[in-house]
């Protein structure tokens, strides 16, 4: 497509503002949508979003819901799992024919087994996954400057219209993410599984196998880093935790086996070996960072070269 | 004291140029001692340091390591902990009397069995630790901006003077380091072994468990920060381990009880269980950032005032 910008004549609707609904918002309105429509059970919410700007309209009724629902070219879901799904059921026949659909929800499986089997024929679900996020909490928390540099996951499905997926990564590129993966559900909740969710459950219990507050006085900026995320959204990781139970489980079993090799190493004293053990380890993540610092270079030119 | 700059007249002897003696070396110059020698196995390193003017003179023999320890007043051991030991009982008689000696050994107890019962009375060793690093390894990777806003451990003793002590904490502050705390010998092995070692061998074991080096384009920033630690220096790390084994031992269970009780709750999808414990987790890490937050701000100040 070679309109610009990517949202020109769309009337868009986040269904969620919370945090990462109201970051997205900000980072399209960039791309000069028709409007963008905001759906969230809380007003005071709405009100904030519609004084600062970042949205046009906000319902928080069943009506007016159902009403920019079957206006709305492009509708974003930025809620928990369950919520979503519950949202899909309730309001399936209301989505415009035609409309593209897509989702930030952090487990897909779910939406597999009890969203696509009801999905309307005339609308196109496209699921995605922004990795990025805070440890601020809700709307008062949301910057669109979070994504830049960022990866975004999409998942597309057969059923899927290819030149819906090519349009979604533009709208994607235009807030600021840098690298677009495609995968399927499974492959998803599994390296999701052990990316995000076990790095999650880790460093909880980091902080809360100890008393001490002012432990912080004896770090060098490990610890510090290793439990930033431990500033959790607690219910919302309870339920992604549960939602993807088998997938998660299974990471941390993973993770569990290197524990009680080095472990039983370090009761050993096993130098020699946990040399070795750890040469290796600091080759595998050297090259990630190479991986990463290579799509970091890759945004900076991108953005010297639209300054030029 | 009131003289200022803290080390004018005297003379600094740096005992191993790595990464650690290195970065010293370069904060230390900023107050004019006399002259800065180092002693290193590595002749090219000494020369690399003399030529960027980090040191005046560079040792790699018996006979020079003699000579200008016994000209030196304050002498700071950059060495691994059993080469630490090592050193102390081959030139312990040759330290100049009333010289300041103090460390960077990331656990203690070694020292306090090793070295203490054969040091001379009239050397002054104050045990300390930086709690500052980096990823890169030796001379080369050296830079005195790593201590800027840290924390720094010392491990006073009774028979350490307490004029020496003052004078060192002045010394430390010079190189930018803002918080100073003071423990035990057993204190700082054991709480080390928590917010350091611990943190190092989780990192290890999340890079070790998985095979699939794409891995990074599937996270949002958690992943990586988790395991930036883990471009481990191995051999140092294995020592480290060992020599603090019991420690960290009892650290790494206690972290398995925590991942074992978030573990079980996953599996039972205990998600009231669950967010109850990471609202708890999340309150404590809070006030985690609240203590760093003040710290940060108190630097900021200092760094203000003195452009004043």
């Amino acid at each position: 497509m070679e309109i610009k910008p990517v949202l020109k004549d769309k009337n868009v609707v986040m269904v969620g503002l919370g945090l990462m609904g109201g970051a997205l918002a900000m980072a399209l309105r960039k791309e000069s949508p028709n409007w963008i429509g905001a759906i969230d059970t809380n007003s005071e919410v709405l009100e904030q979003a519609l004084d600062e700007g970042v949205i046009d309209q906000g319902e928080n009724d069943e009506d007016g819901t159902r009403r920019i629902l079957s206006e709305a070219d492009f509708v974003y879901f930025c809620l928990y799992p369950r919520t979503t799904v519950n949202f899909f059921k309730t309001y399936m026949k209301d989505f415009k024919s035609g409309a593209v659909i897509t989702d930030i929800t952090g487990v897909k499986q779910i939406l597999v087994d009890e969203v696509l089997p009801i999905l309307r024929d005339d609308v196109d679900f496209i699921m995605g996954h922004p990795m990025a996020g805070s440890e601020k909490e809700g709307f008062g928390g949301a910057n669109e400057d979070i994504f830049l540099g960022h990866n975004y996951i999409l998942v597309p499905m057969p059923q899927n219209q290819p030149e819906n997926i090519k349009w979604l990564k533009q709208v994607i590129y235009s807030m600021g993410f840098t690298n677009i993966v495609e995968t399927t559900p499974e492959g998803h909740d599994k390296r999701i599984g052990f990316t995000s969710q076990l790095c999650h459950v880790i460093a909880c219990a980091l902080i809360d196998c100890k008393e001490e507050r002012h432990l912080s006085d004896f770090e060098g900026g490990s610890f510090m880093d290793l439990t930033r995320i431990a500033m959790i959204n607690a219910p919302m990781w309870a339920e992604l935790f549960s939602v993807n139970r088998d997938a998660l489980l299974s990471q941390i079993d993973d993770f569990e086996k290197s524990m009680k090799i080095l472990r039983t190493m370090i009761e050993n004293q096993d130098e020699k070996g946990l040399t070795e053990r750890m040469t290796s380890v600091r080759k595998k993540r050297v090259l990630m960072e190479i991986d990463r610092k290579n799509r970091t270079l890759a945004v900076k030119n991108e953005i010297e070269n639209k300054k030029a």
